[in-house]
């Protein structure tokens, strides 16, 4: 059985282990700031990209805190009474490339203790503007193949994602959605594992959307496009989150919470695009959820 | 006793009033859109200005709904059982200049009936991105004089505001504040009258703010400082504004709830202004609660 210590040494290499890919990938090393959890003990690390070379905005935190009262947005499925002192650890990541061929990704493993009781969670997923069929297919079946080892159902997880990052006011997908779970409590070691699986293949699962894009050229319109899009995401983390939530209602720290904010986002009024369009085909394909493991690639 | 019909009737026909004044001020009228309430029956007319002269982005709504069930967030301090079928009709106005020395600003005017009861609320506050403390103290004084007409406390309607817009994992408010009122049902003349003199009173509290500044020139450092401070105003929208979440709890036109959000909005990471700047300014005294009214201007 993991202790707590080494829960939060693992996911404290995890953050390490991204943060050396996307030194490598960007070129540039990320800012860090490390804090202390006011409202209780413990703090985080936050490592943050601006304006680099291949990200606009990206950010990896690691946070470990502990505090007096669990907030009720971190917990839906388990009773929890008030004043119930909690322990919350976990690496939380978005990243936001310049280059609108490369989705917008988010990955997030956490752990949670309070009174008694602990579980885990986490996710992957993946918010492209101008999607790759055969990239989206790939990525989904590399998911897949780590739930198979980890022990976990791929459908029950992806399906989690599908509803668990949908702009219901919108009525559309975040994006091409991905894995989802929260509340794991059965087995310590087989999820601990699990969650370690997923952050250590992230730079194999996020390697592909930059190696296949990162050259391609792209207009103004599709960079317009993009930020429009990232208005979204905006939607999506301040109104529906709840990560956000929890990090906002414990008073943990605002800047690492809102790091996962793009660097600019743009609204238009009732903006819509015309069908036949790649802008139309996203939200009227690619945003609605889809067997992706399993779709038919035509070459 | 006004009825329903006539306080409707009150409400499009200050829509109308500012529209012309703001058709005036812009040199371009609005594009407008009339939509019906799919989940009851009523609706809206929405009028938006996008990349015009003066106003980058500006939305005028009226809007007149009945559904079945009143939602959650539209009431905090009176009882309405579930299942309370309601009637709700206000205007709403969001307005972002270009220029960043014209402050955005926000007015609401909203008469709700469900079951037996019924109540008015609104208000209107300012969010300067370089303020000019005359400009605040003017506008807070006519304030005053339009709340002493009325027969309502400016002093009182004056600290709701600053309550009310407030965000709090920033610790600051969102502009200069204004007034804002809930839940009037007294006196339903006296408080439809308010109501009224409010959305009367707003060409001639806003225009001294356009006159004196839309003609200063500014910097792209101040237009980029405009924006950062825009994500404030898109994360105070989305994470608090009960309207907002009236408006989607309600399933309400998303197009017209969200036309008060800006065209743009940049965030960037554990930005902050240096001393003695105008920017620093901004959130160490203008965005603190202060007694604007009555505060000496030094000439």
């Amino acid at each position: 059985m993991p202790t707590t210590d080494e829960i939060q040494a693992g996911f404290k290499d995890v953050q390490d282990r991204i943060c050396d890919f996307l030194a490598q990938a960007d070129g540039r090393r990320a800012h860090e700031d490390r804090w202390d959890y006011g409202k209780g003990s413990g703090g985080g690390v936050t490592r943050v990209w601006e304006h680099a070379n291949l990200l606009e905005k990206g950010g990896v935190n690691f946070s470990a805190i502990r505090g007096s009262s669990m907030p009720a947005s971190a917990v839906t499925q388990i009773q929890i009474p008030p004043n119930t002192p909690f322990l919350a650890t976990g690496v939380s990541m978005v990243l936001h490339p310049w280059n609108p061929h490369i989705p917008t990704t988010h990955m997030n493993i956490r752990y949670f203790e309070a009174g008694d009781a602990w579980w885990f969670g986490g996710g992957i997923d993946v918010t492209p503007y101008y999607p790759v069929l055969g990239q989206v297919v790939e990525f989904h079946q590399a998911l897949q193949a780590i739930c198979n080892e980890s022990g976990y159902s791929y459908a029950e997880h992806k399906k989690n994602c599908d509803e668990y990052f949908f702009l219901k006011h919108r009525g559309e997908t975040r994006g091409i959605g991905g894995t989802f779970y929260d509340h794991l409590r059965d087995d310590k070691e087989k999820a601990f594992k699990y969650c370690l699986a997923l952050g250590r293949a992230f730079p194999n699962l996020y390697r592909p959307f930059i190696e296949a894009n990162r050259d391609t050229v792209y207009t103004e319109a599709q960079r317009e496009f993009q930020l429009y899009r990232r208005g979204r995401y905006v939607e999506f983390n301040l109104v529906y989150d709840r990560g956000t939530l929890f990090g906002l209602q414990s008073q943990g720290r605002t800047e690492s919470i809102l790091m996962s904010l793009p660097a600019a986002a743009h609204w238009r009024y009732d903006y819509h695009p015309a069908p036949g369009t790649p802008e139309h085909k996203l939200t009227d394909f690619y945003l609605k959820p889809q067997d992706w493991a399993t779709i038919s690639v035509q070459k």
